[in-house]
């Protein structure tokens, strides 16, 4: 899934380049290139297919040149993650209607890449042949308030467990009662299934999505696809698969486990796992000196320098054309600022 | 004068491009060029020269195409005012033996132009025909601790006053009593003077610097004298008038007055100066957005945004390859950080 536009990361993400196809790691690699390097080392990559946004489908064949077009799905408007997934399901059922499917976002960080590829092979295998559904969950480290739950509940062995909810993000209070007692997982939004068990869960919990799907079959991979999919994918409604599916499914499994996972989702989340210097400032990019300043994270352009004096706490990013300094404990606002950006008159360079 | 190449003002100002050279007030003129406008509306063009570093003839010459390459005076090397004056001394009494001068930074802003002309053409009135040496001081509105002062004297009649001393910066406790005694006024560095005075001065005060002058008398103006420059104005000794000629003299005055005068020597000068907004943020240049933010300082190249959140009492500062941002109250810090850029590898770009 590689069709997120979001705006947490402005300036250094773009309307014209969000997250998943940034290089955020300084590594050389974007996000959504990690993702696929990631699954080709259990998969042929002609398995792997990319759904995102049809704006960003040239940028999509740049970083990915080793597959074919035909492999990206192109959604003509952004529907969360339900209409996606039913996307992806019904083009590889076509292609095998006995398929087993691994869904991942593409624009999280996985540093035990073993443990991960371990745990979806084994998780695939769990649910070849039945009618389970499975999800990830983190073992958390913190009562973190940004994310989703699983509370897991009987165990099935293998280190699958039942799921018993699924949660919205908790108040601290609570997260933390969710850390202390062991049942509460992070959500990674990576799920395994076969596509006849989850074409039949959108049949019975999403028929209307699943009705989109079933009648565009015939299509799937002729050269109508698209043409189908234009027309009748932005009529799906708007839910994610969480909401829409997992919370109200039967035979929903949890295979736990610290997969050095992170969603990237705050700048805040990138400076818990970036590099540091004595002063606990993370530089991603760029080349700065920092004076009487600490537990920034600083962005900044190649071939530009930054002299930083006197800042504590700070997010300080900088792209070609736009500058952001802003308290890290304050970066939900950044939202609101882009917004405002947005307002701006000639302001179509900025977003 | 024009040759400085403070490293206060970085990143805005850079060796290749030193203060006087920016257009600080973006009114679409250099403070070089606002300077030669004001003293253009009193003398004639031809009589306006300009001695800077050889570095910095074709910037200008660029920025003020409407004089003689013979009116820029080449310094091969840094000496500080007094030689520099002594240069332009020789060379106007080479054209014209008789003729007074005015001696002026390039780099301050004048906001009361009429008040300051008058005043400029009623003191080469008063020190022509004679030995009188004269100074602008400005009338103190707070108690500076960054400028030099002037005591006043034995009033003398319209306006003139006789100097009772140069004094250097005082501490915050001095400047209180120089303010509230009304003897005591800013040094402007606007000196006024016969040719001849300012010669006998030089003869008589720093006679070493005085004597490379006089042998070089006869080269002045001709094809040979930047050969004499380069050959022997570097073994000048570097000093300023104000310690070399002012303090020792006789025949000291000082016209005093309000002209809307900054040196703009710190970024807390310009800030004072600048036209800021309901939270007292000053934006000079580029588009900012701001938020919980006050008595910020903001300077950004054109077509650049900024959105700046949670910061008070910063500067501010970006130009294409640098990132400014420190506390107002400890830009004195900036020459430092300045020399710690200078010492990374692969610098010149950047100072």
């Amino acid at each position: 899934m590689a069709g997120g536009v979001g705006s947490r990361f402005w300036p250094y993400s773009r309307n014209d380049r969000p997250k998943q196809f940034l290089d955020f790691m300084g590594t050389g690699r974007s996000l959504l290139q990690m993702t696929f390097d990631r699954f080709a080392k259990i998969m042929p990559p002609e398995n792997i297919f990319i759904v995102s946004n049809k704006a960003y489908k040239s940028l999509i064949l740049e970083q990915i040149p080793m597959i074919n077009a035909k492999q990206v799905l192109l959604e003509p408007a952004r529907r969360n993650t339900a209409p996606c997934i039913a996307y992806a399901a019904a083009r590889i059922h076509a292609i095998n209607k006995d398929a087993v499917m691994v869904v991942a976002p593409s624009d999280h960080l996985i540093t035990k890449e073993t443990e991960f590829l371990d745990a979806v092979s084994g998780g695939l295998e769990f649910v070849s042949g039945n009618n389970r559904m499975l999800t990830l969950g983190i073992t958390p480290n913190r009562p973190e308030t940004g994310y989703g739950y699983i509370q897991a509940g009987k165990d099935f062995g293998g280190g699958f467990k039942k799921v018993k909810t699924f949660t919205e993000k908790p108040n601290l209070e609570m997260a933390k009662v969710f850390l202390e007692s062991g049942e509460f997982f992070w959500n990674a939004g990576v799920f395994m299934w076969s596509v006849k068990t989850i074409r039949a869960a959108f049949k019975k919990l999403l028929p209307e999505i699943s009705a989109v799907f079933e009648e565009g079959a015939p299509l799937m991979g002729s050269d109508s696809e698209q043409t189908y999919i234009d027309r009748y994918f932005p009529s799906c409604q708007n839910i994610s698969i969480d909401y829409g599916i997992m919370e109200k499914a039967d035979e929903v499994y949890v295979l736990c486990g610290d997969y050095g996972w992170s969603d990237l989702g705050t700048w805040g989340s990138l400076y818990d796992i970036s590099p540091k210097d004595e002063s606990a400032n993370a530089t991603l990019k760029g080349q700065a000196l920092l004076y009487e300043s600490e537990n920034n994270i600083v962005v900044l352009p190649k071939g530009k320098i930054a002299v930083l004096q006197g800042l504590k706490d700070y997010i300080v990013v900088e792209t070609e054309n736009a500058l952001l300094v802003c308290r890290k404990k304050d970066e939900q606002q950044i939202r609101k600022f882009v917004n405002d950006v947005s307002n701006l008159e000639n302001n179509s360079d900025f977003i």
